[in-house]
């Protein structure tokens, strides 16, 4: 049962509740509840897995790996409960420092797409809490409420809203949501980013992809052909990282039906994402060609060339290089570390989730 | 003369292909660069800053020391020239790592306001220019211009355009302007920030502040009185960090006209900023209530307790404490320095500027 | 039973063995190793805390405490397992970056104290595991084989060296210890830090401490008698951060039998560390002579000040103030939390353990 | 003439007065100070650079290079000044933050070796200033001085001391002294270290190399054989990270006289710093012996390697690779950029100068 407009105040007001609670416990005590939640997933990691399998249609190899990877970044906040912050740096004025200290945002609204949708509501719960705010989310929300209980702790820190397009709509214009986490399709994300801004408020986008391989002629053939094939049909070409162009300068033949050659690099079709395991094949002549052909699409989230020169490595890393937020060499375009900052720039939203410095979108600096 | 649609287009082209130049030049060469144009300003400085003080009617110290934070924001981008860059993070895979590549973002305009035209600017064009971007602005360009010459580099690394409404417009919709910069009234500043959000472009907003002092009863009133007034009718009340809020709990006497007492703290004109050195007393009960006065209005610039107590300054650092970018102890809310993150929150519109992480607004992050 | 030096020499070689298998896996799998441990440790951890409060004859809560905090690292490490490393820095040369890389040294020695065998070696083991290293140690080695065996891992990646004062001199002397963490006397510790600098090996010191706690006029009497009492008797008075001397302007009588008054402040007795709940209590004129006393000792491990002053707090922190290595504000000087970085100066020897870069220590920088 | 000890006792006392100003005047403002330095040294780099090729019997091109390395720190070192320090941290106890505080050791020492007099000092030199450390030296104290004159500073900050072996030998024993940066020959540095950690000093050492370039099959001979001719004969083979063997698995014909072939890898000859331009030839078998014959020499400053090969380049950074301070791909063993962290492990005595953090050698720190 959907989530009615009433039901989304209510929940709101008792999450903004609750933050006053969670606020006062030390980043490290977050931790610890943090810790326990990704034991109690990881006690029924299996059944959770089958389950996201059913529901999401995806191998069930993929639904326990989804749920892994909510547990892992639980074992990472909880490291990360102890280390985050701001530095102290010199100050012009005698006996004086300037101090950035880094603070809760308050509450965080995540709504996820059908894809991943246990991973990537991790992701921002894990982090989101250690950080010391409140979250918005429907699945595990019994597991994850008994946790709290158990540390009599109220269960609003992490809400259930399971709701429809109206109350995502009210998400987006609500003030008193601190942040809102989207993971979706570029058109309603710009929506929501656009609303968002009018308000000043705060968001943290992951858009589509249309993510290319570049391989060139030193590359090693034993790694680009296992590599292309799971990074292009794996979770059924649904992955947002999934390799959607294949960019080669070398002549051969493909495996029917999936893959189409013979396009215009700059074809219409090849510039949108199918979320489909289709993958486009297209021949280069150069390496600056190779690169502008990466480029030239709106997305900007994962790209990889496999080759084997140093030197073209750097340049494909530099400033006239790739310019997705993941830049691989010699792996695929899909896949990606919890300790690493996922995400894309361009029309893929510029938002970054998971490691790295990403816990800086959960919270607001001040400098003093 | 302002600049017509077609003076900006060819300045944009022409920036782009200076680009191409800038970027292949090693950060710390490009930091000599900013170098020379810092020292070019010193040898000028007091002829410059007599002229900002004419044109924006300032005393004549606040314009020369607006020239010298340009001047200093220079040597310290010459610094950091040689410093910035991501992290390099232990990876799952056997023999790999994740390592953060920033690159520059390529073309960054800079719209910068009356009040201090030459500071913010020289923010943003010397952290930009060490990023490896190039930039846009009217003032000093012929100084800049000679420091390029002189190392035979393109003007077009940072262009003139003095411009009016309809440019300002197309730099906000022009999918070529990598970053744009943008110091001014909020309400400008939400339409500039909706229409680089439509785009999925990038801004960097420092707007409006309504900025308040709490002085609590064990104050030092000997460095109560004169912040106070310096940081209220300190350059013409022109200042975003000017103090327009003073919370007390103590009755008194006020000097008059610039000083307004016995509004309520939710009055619509205290919750408006005025951009004249009016003053509005509010007198508070409790810390409590001090602190949520602070933050009930839209704007996050600055603010400023005076208060010996070490347990209320570190609740007023803390997630119940001020929300805005700027949080003093017994300094006030005007003034900033070039080794902090300069900006606020909320309506401010969250950029920063000038140092710490400021410089990854001039930049792209790649996760490899 | 203890090692002989032919059995130490066995282990060596053992364990460097071990390290070569140690090395290749990724750290974040290693991280999955630790974290393991510490879930196993945590099972036991009444038993095992009861265990080492028999042992060393301290309280049960403190020998529970001292697990906790080893099972504590254990989680730290695991979140720290994807997070350290260098940064990647701006170039001078074209096309060309500075990379600094982080790799484990190889083989760490853990030398511990009577007072906080478990924590203390814990500290080092769970950080020197992550980093890629192998170790030497006696307790828990069971549980700690069980979880290495178990993940088809070689026993000698953690291995047991129960021994005496040979081991313990071939250690210092043996090229093949890469790192070797002494806790211990201060006397002991020279002999072993120099023995090492003769070999150019690397060595991380936690030696004694003789730690002053100052208290101002202005202070909060319910905070400073909790404190200081269990800052002077807590663990019998043999936790290296045991308050020593109590530093007050204030005259007044002080409770039997463990406290000495009178003594002037640079009497021989009173720079010692006597490992024994006795108390020196030192009538003090003014802050600057009460910072002085507090330098004046040739240890520098951990100093407090019970103050509600910000001014005097800042100048406690600066150039001028405590030159230890723990500096706390109204919070007595025992005790320490793992996120910071646990160590002190001068005699205290310098190392740094547990959290912020204390990781640095068990790996080795390289710049390309 | 030199001084005697009388002289050095008359220093250090002044020094140490003078650093009681020095290190309450405000970080960026001793960066202005340092960028005085820099800009001075500017003014007569020819002048200055002539006069030390003539000292030290270097060519004039090198003479001035090392004044422009002194000019480009003072550089870095004003931005740098507004930009150290330590984070501030979660804490577990509820309202409290754990914070790193760096402050300056006090006294700094400099020694450093005939073969680079000027740069080697200036990177400790300019450090240590902003930093808040006062320093000793001879060369241009005439220049700083008249700096700190016209700053209304005392020239003490900068000590001259050209003095013997007699003042040396009392440094290294010199409680005083907080920091004792020494750079000169392995023997030597090994009894300072001693010395030093006899007191439980500290101290910087930046010893001998033995420098290996490996040349692999597949790197391109245009880049390899200048490379290897400069750093082989540059300086008149007087650089530490002067190429000392050749690790190649090639036959050929290679230039006499300066060149030895057909020595086994181990020969005692080979293992020893000749400070001369002598090049030992070796031809290695397989990566994995290339790489221990760089390893097996107890130096571990600067290490090369040419290759085309992505995945031996990593192989070579990471735990089984070079295990040298400096490790270089495609570009030889000599050479370093003040951006970086410059210094070696084992036996070149594991101190880091210039760049990254090496700025923590010359403070201590805090946790509070």
């Amino acid at each position: 049962k959907q989530a009615s407009l009433e039901d989304y105040e209510e929940t709101v007001q008792k999450a903004k509740e609750a933050w006053k609670i969670w606020a006062d416990i030390p980043a490290p005590k977050r931790g610890e509840i943090v810790r326990q939640i990704g034991d109690a997933l990881r006690k029924k990691l299996k059944v959770l897995g089958n389950l996201v399998s059913l529901e999401m249609g995806k191998i069930s190899i993929e639904g326990v790996g989804e749920v892994q990877e909510y547990i892992d970044i639980c074992d990472y906040a909880v490291g990360l409960s102890r280390m985050f912050g701001g530095p102290m740096l010199p100050s012009e004025r005698p006996g004086h420092a300037l101090i950035e200290q880094w603070n809760p945002l308050g509450l965080v609204g995540i709504i996820t797409a059908f894809n991943f949708p246990v991973a990537v509501y991790g992701w921002n719960n894990a982090l989101a809490l250690v950080c010391g705010n409140c979250t918005f989310f429907p699945l595990f929300s019994r597991i994850i409420a008994k946790v709290l209980e158990d540390n009599k702790l109220p269960g609003a820190i992490c809400s259930l809203t399971c709701a429809g397009a109206d109350v995502g709509a009210a998400m987006s214009k609500d003030e008193r949501l601190d942040l809102l986490s989207f993971t979706g399709s570029t058109n309603v994300g710009n929506q929501v980013a656009v609303d968002i801004q009018k308000r000043f408020g705060k968001c943290l986008l992951e858009l589509g992809g249309n993510n290319a391989i570049i391989v060139f002629d030193d590359a090693d053939l034993n790694m680009v052909v296992p590599s292309v094939l799971f990074a292009a049909v794996g979770t059924a070409g649904q992955r947002c990282t999934t390799t959607r162009r294949l960019v080669i300068n070398r002549p051969g033949n493909y495996v029917e039906p999936t893959i189409v050659t013979g396009l215009a690099h700059n074809a219409a079709i090849v510039h949108t994402e199918t979320f489909a395991p289709i993958l486009y094949v297209l021949k280069f002549k150069s390496e600056e060609e190779a690169f502008a052909w990466n480029n030239e699409v709106k997305q900007g989230l994962s790209s990889s060339i496999f080759t084997k020169d140093v030197g073209r490595m750097f340049r494909w890393m530099g400033p006239k290089g790739s310019d997705c937020g993941i830049v691989n060499v010699n792996i695929p375009t899909s896949g990606a570390e919890i300790g690493g900052a996922f995400g894309g720039e361009k029309h893929t939203g510029g938002g970054r989730e998971s490691g790295s410095d990403a816990w800086k979108h959960y919270m607001r600096r001040s400098t003093w």
